[in-house]
């Protein structure tokens, strides 16, 4: 578990330069939020402490929080075993409030599980 | 934090039809994996309710834990404000590991963060 991985060792390759970056509450474990990051992204976070995330709709660098106060202050970075996804554990300043609706989670919606008959999924697995 | 979205309304288009798949230990917050989700691997996922990805790097559907056994059971399925992501709690089964390198989670290499002066980033969060 105490492996080190330089951030010039990351794959920036599958996603067109591009890393998703998840955003967790150390305190809790709760995900926050998904982004994105490019190399610059990630070298500015690792330099600053703070998230910096890559905009693909507006296609530039936004630092969460900016404008709200509610900055990402970086607690520590993993990354997994493709080095092509990285896990921040941050503290949320100001308000406490990751997402622009209002909540501390992005991640707020219901998808609901789709309860098929177990008879089908065993007539498909047995062919 | 009760809405509910159906797995249409989500959207593939950002990421020409995939959508990043954040694999999470409800007991304790650990993130375990995080993978990838076309339309096709999310509704196999929601009928059978076990983890199905999308592989990038093969270009194929995966059943996650086909073949070693440690198949992630779906307990609940969230998505975010932009319907861009989605987050799965999941129960892992067999020996309740996700990674192939034989640890519970993908995520055991430290990305440091870079101990710059803070006199720099003053000077440059100034400019």
């Amino acid at each position: 578990m105490s492996a080190k991985s330089d951030f010039e060792t990351l794959d920036f390759t599958k996603m067109a330069g591009l890393v998703p970056a998840v955003i967790q509450d150390p305190e809790n474990g709760e995900v926050l939020m998904v982004g994105f990051m490019t190399q610059d992204a990630l070298e500015i976070t690792l330099r600053r402490g703070y998230v910096t995330f890559y905009s693909r709709t507006r296609d530039e660098l936004w630092t969460k929080g900016e404008t709200s106060g509610n900055r990402l202050r970086v607690i520590s970075v993993l990354t997994d075993c493709d080095h092509d996804t990285l896990l921040f554990r941050v503290q949320v300043e100001g308000q406490g409030v990751v997402c622009h609706r209002g909540t501390r989670s992005c991640f707020t919606e219901n998808v609901p599980l789709k309860n098929e008959d177990p008879a089908v999924l065993c007539a498909e697995e047995s062919r």
